[in-house]
């Protein structure tokens, strides 16, 4: 649900001859020997592999293998980022967890806290849980679908740097914000919805900018906080809420959900919130917060029967007629899972430009580069 | 959030000379007798009228008692829906719990369950329910609120009569699909985010084809698929979701939204959904799920601490710079508060439309019609 429109524009994407295929294994194990070199524990750094690689898997190449060196190596070697932190328990009950990140990598706490909350729902049948002072922590999706083996409906959300403004501002308060929900189905694959609150990524302004391209109208707003199709102008301004500019799209609808995960994740868990949230111009490490969820399906019915019609739910809107001119109806993580399964089986995709990267961190940090499939 | 724009535009709309002021009292009490002389329980009856009245004083006219004869007397009058329903648990955990609404009006049943869910998260720190076999209950926001006094986050959803279409779909799939959350602040009027996950309501259409104005992009297409801003012709059509047509907009991500409330509500509930959800040609009793959540805030930290962050949290939105011409920013659940604290000193505002219409059933059912301020 994140850049891709349709299988067919993802898979066309692959075919330009701007990627180099890998494999999960390869990638997964660089991953970590990058990351075991700049100190992180070996576990931890296994689960950064795992929350990398699904990304790329699923299609979510902003958000895979891409980052490793900016968003996490880069951050850690400049001793902004805690390589080695005490993940502790701030505050725990029967049904919740909080986690104190200690300005350590996100996706090792993020898995720790939604494996806690999971547990906690296995119990008690609903839990929630939170993390402060951590880091970006990868697809959100990710720990949300750590449910789905458990017959259980699981959430995930995290505050982010703030590129986006509110409804009728022009300041950036709001991170992209992303909100994940995985429900299993039967035959079907998963419900994952997996979504960024703003109308876009801030990717996106980047990638419209270097191809030299008009924005769409509703995505962002010029430094005055005018709506602008200018890449640049947007650049310097800000990201629209999901539903545009003011309220006749239901911006005010894509606002309210922004701060909603805000609230969540930062407030809740007694972490930075708000103008506490890092921008572009001011970079602060250990900010961050997530927020999870999980409860049983069999609280409220036979999961098998659950699944069952879930695969019947899915089904119908895949097979209900289509606009004019359009291929296929799609449920939300659908083109993402069926991306996995291509990608497990054909190599995964890593766009030269980032293989260049990863060469050179591999050059840079004195360790085997072995990717090619 | 539904209709309202700014405070500016719903207080200028009540000077239009189209409304007759009525209190409180005498709205919940009329609809009380109303649905009392119809059959309905007083205990029940007292409900629809306190959830009703709650949206007028929100603003929320299309769903207070401008709705009380066509949605719910009509249809108890007809033998459709059941005025003395055996509301009863389905399954139950000790965080969970499931009600069949035996048909009956959807407002008691939904207090019902959302009672019990808060009571389980009292006990407990989290809980979540569901309704199935129920038909429209108002504002979802009501219920979600109800957890506020609790120091609880609430959460509340309703899947409704199919008007939207899918992303690259043209078939009616979706009702309109709120989503509400409620999380309580302290000095500041709670975080109350209630909307649809369409872009606009059904009732919109309506009001634009009374005033014969063109519509929006992005808020419908026609029979065959297509977008348009021509009213009959979206009436005759599907409701986009919110996000617009296809995905440039972020259209994928309303859908997402509206296919989960259809989810969570009908089939976690093991109650109806999808295509067994009616339509507006093919009406059907009994159909409509619901679905509650609350978690303690105290699982997470010190509420009065919680409540004090928030305070901090909206006040930065509100006070952050505004776009041009913008006098105000507002958080969700900000505007229908301040119209609450007005329509209660000043009186509850009922379009003479509506009025006439109350007359006339008070009149068929022979109770007496006092309602003017």
């Amino acid at each position: 649900m994140l850049f891709l429109d349709s299988m067919e524009d993802a898979l066309a994407e692959l075919t330009t001859n701007e990627y180099v295929l890998s494999t999960e294994a390869k990638l997964k194990n660089f991953v970590r020997e990058v990351l075991e070199k700049v100190g992180v524990e070996r576990s931890a750094a296994e689960i950064v592999g795992d929350v990398l690689v699904a990304a790329d898997e699923r299609g979510v190449e902003s958000h895979g293998v891409a980052r490793l060196e900016s968003y996490y190596v880069s951050r850690i070697r400049s001793g902004k980022l805690n390589p080695k932190p005490n993940y502790h328990v701030a505050r725990e009950t029967e049904t919740t967890v909080v986690y104190d990140a200690d300005n350590g990598l996100g996706h090792p706490v993020g898995k720790l806290a939604m494996e806690a909350v999971i547990e906690k729902a296995r119990k008690h049948g609903s839990a929630f849980g939170a993390v402060r002072n951590s880091n970006h922590f990868g697809i959100a999706g990710y720990y949300a679908m750590l449910a789905l083996p458990h017959d259980m409906i699981g959430m995930a959300s995290t505050n982010s740097v703030r590129y986006g403004a509110p409804t009728y501002g022009k300041e950036v308060m709001l991170g992209t914000n992303p909100l994940a929900f995985a429900i299993p189905a039967n035959k079907e694959p998963a419900f994952v919805l997996d979504f960024a609150t703003t109308t876009v990524p801030r990717g996106k302004l980047e990638v419209y900018k270097r191809k030299e391209k008009r924005l769409a109208e509703g995505w962002a707003i010029d430094e005055a906080g005018n709506p602008t199709t200018d890449p640049d102008a947007a650049l310097r301004g800000a990201l629209l809420p999901l539903g545009g500019f003011g309220v006749e799209h239901g911006g005010h609808k894509g606002y309210g959900l922004g701060l909603l995960v805000d609230i969540l994740c930062g407030v809740l868990s007694g972490g930075a919130f708000g103008t506490g949230i890092p921008t572009m111009k001011e970079a602060k490490e250990g900010a961050i917060s997530h927020w999870f969820g999980a409860f049983r399906i069999d609280g409220f019915r036979d999961p098998a029967a659950f699944k069952s019609d879930m695969d019947r739910e899915l089904r119908a809107f895949k097979d209900s007629p289509r606009a004019p001119g359009q291929n296929r109806i799609y449920v939300a993580g659908e083109i993402e899972h069926e991306l996995t399964l291509a990608h497990r089986k054909n190599g995964v995709p890593v766009h030269y430009k980032v293989w260049d990267g990863l060469q050179k961190l591999a050059a840079d940090l004195q360790i085997p580069f072995d990717l090619a499939r």
